[in-house]
């Protein structure tokens, strides 16, 4: 590794510490270096405050003075919640800026760059670029397309089963797995599941990781009907959790039901339905992008998996797989919906990554024809 | 690595060349070491021929005189198709007597190595004993319980179907996998199939390697009712074929369609039936046991496969999962069954270990109770 890939290495493992907490703001991270050494850090630890630059630079304070700063990200060059961080480079003497990626927004691209070389910084892009984007993959997505990067996760046993015939799933997957989902939950701004698992296992979908405070995702049922209307005993409709609670659900819903909610306090979102009678996915998430929700991790169930999956409405996967058979054919699947008839047709599954926990399999990969599914990356990556 | 173990390294890689030629003789190999250099080497070629110490001895020629003999398994003191190595070890002049494990046959163990050393000979034992014991699991298990070692193996999209709803499966793992999967098939006894399968796809069931001459496993059928008499034209019942497969059904199958499996030249095995009125599985394993069969392969359809785990007869799991979702309610499972109401009751896997062919996840493990499945050891072990 080069000195500068060293150097933006580390403003990339700063920008990660913002995870959670940026959105529907990019991960930056940022480092000014004198003579060799890193003498200011900074990253943007959450959405409204300061830009990892500006935390860099007041970091380095007088030194920041004709040094360099590598930033994982092209320094921004409007008034947004605070002054553009050009200014701030310019007022600080930094001599050089090395940014591993070019800002994805159409509307400003080239623009932080174009500006600070015309004032005389020399600039240099692309610097470890492919690691910046993989950490902004649900950034860059939102910014271009104004909808979020999808994430569907599930647990199954072996023979892809995710409840015995009775209903018993607890648990297909050991604590380090459900670990490394409550890390996932904390990263993403929203989670989704369907009626039929709150009413099955009364989830608080929080992001509960030991010794570490993890953002709260919005949590969002989808539930075509509102059948869940009155239930006040559901953890998620609970007075300390629904402010956080959306329930999205048809149009045609009935409005009896729809006043309920209203009752409980508790957000719905009324959505056109498909040809099933139920909340069309595709209108859900060009909502939820309206809404500034840049990361949606979809739990389940198999419906819901299924419906996301058929309509090429998936980025990525994250399969966990416990090491159980079930056996039995009237157990629960972990994916229905109305699939193909021909396997040609059926979603492909690209750049697999597989991690072991103890024996739970972990599969990842990114779905063919998704967003950027050709830069091979996978999100979130972990520094 | 100490030199003891480098020399029987080298023998356990010479034992593994004899990989679906011996049985039911054990994989062996053996080097003979002179001044710290490797004067012969040998192992079991084929069931019938010279046992690995004797080829290797005769390898060493003369240099045999007071060299050390580094041997797999323990040693034969007894007249089968071959005279005693025993013998051939004290002719020789061989001094010491370096063997990884002894031999787990009851009728014989410790007799070998016992009449070694009562002829003056130094013997020591359990040198890399795991990787000797890894190396001859199925036969282990024959000689003790007289019963082959199974292994499950299944292709399955990642939600664990093996064809869409209209019965398209072809192809669900790529080429890479299937070769795996052919070495495996050279390397079992026998390969097991139900008759759905052979209807679906007319399998030939052989092991296609190329540029390897593999050996041939027998082929056998669980046809409950004999459903496929007269088929001639199946190619695992072609003329070429059929000598190496056999029809397993119940005793209660019609008694024509018997005949017609004789008129075909097609050797049937009668078995009990299950509650399902079925092949019982357990009969099965015994009768195979009995026609000295001890590594079997068993590759479907899903019934098949869900009768062996709920009876607690699969030893080992090699599992593929293609790189294709069905998301389809109606399309096929790769396990089917009764299964157990409660999780806790599923079939369990341990030692869970992956590979990855491309974009196919290969998870292989061991079934939790089954045979041996405390030494954490997976069959085969590639060296």
């Amino acid at each position: 590794m080069t000195a500068n890939e060293t150097f933006m290495k580390e403003a990339l493992s700063l920008a990660s510490k913002g995870r959670g907490f940026t959105a529907s703001n990019p991960l930056v991270g940022a480092v000014c270096v004198k003579d060799g050494q890193i003498t200011g850090r900074g990253f943007h630890e959450k959405y409204g405050s300061h830009h990892a630059e500006v935390n860099a630079i007041n970091d380095a304070g007088k030194n920041a003075l004709g040094s360099d700063l590598y930033v994982t990200l092209e320094p921004c060059n409007h008034h947004g919640k605070t002054p553009p961080c050009t200014e701030k480079i310019l007022e600080s003497g930094i001599k050089r800026v090395f940014c591993a990626m070019e800002d994805p927004n159409p509307g400003v691209n080239g623009g932080g760059n174009e500006f600070l070389r015309s004032r005389g910084i020399v600039v240099k892009t692309g610097l470890l670029e492919k690691e910046a984007i993989a950490l902004n993959l649900p950034f860059i997505k939102y910014i271009t397309q104004k909808k979020p990067y999808t994430i569907l996760k599930l647990a199954m046993t072996l023979d892809g089963r995710i409840a015995t015939r009775t209903g018993d799933s607890k648990w297909i997957t050991n604590s380090k797995s459900r670990l490394w989902s409550h890390n996932l939950r904390h990263q993403c701004d929203a989670v989704l599941v369907g009626r039929g698992t709150v009413e099955a296992d009364d989830p608080s979908l929080t992001a509960r990781i030991e010794g570490k405070t993890a953002s709260e995702p919005l949590r969002i049922i989808a539930d075509s009907r509102l059948s869940l209307y009155g239930m006040k005993n559901l953890k998620i409709f609970s007075e300390k959790m629904k402010s956080k609670t959306m329930t999205a659900c048809c149009k045609s819903a009935p409005d009896e039901r729809k006043s309920e909610f209203e009752k409980m306090g508790v957000d719905i979102i009324e959505l056109p339905e498909n040809k099933n009678s139920m909340v069309d996915m595709k209108s859900l998430l060009s909502k939820l992008g309206k809404m500034g929700i840049s990361s949606l991790m979809i739990e389940g169930g198999s419906a819901i998996a299924g419906s996301f999956l058929n309509n090429g409405l998936v980025d990525q996967i994250a399969f966990f797989y416990g090491p159980e058979i079930i056996a039995c054919s009237k157990s629960y699947s972990g994916v229905s919906g109305d699939g193909p008839e021909k396997l040609a047709d059926a979603v492909k599954i690209k750049n697999i990554k597989t991690l072991l926990f103890d024996n739970d399999v972990l599969v990842q990969g990114r779905v063919s024809g998704s967003f950027f599914h050709n830069s091979g990356l996978l999100w979130p990556v972990f520094y």
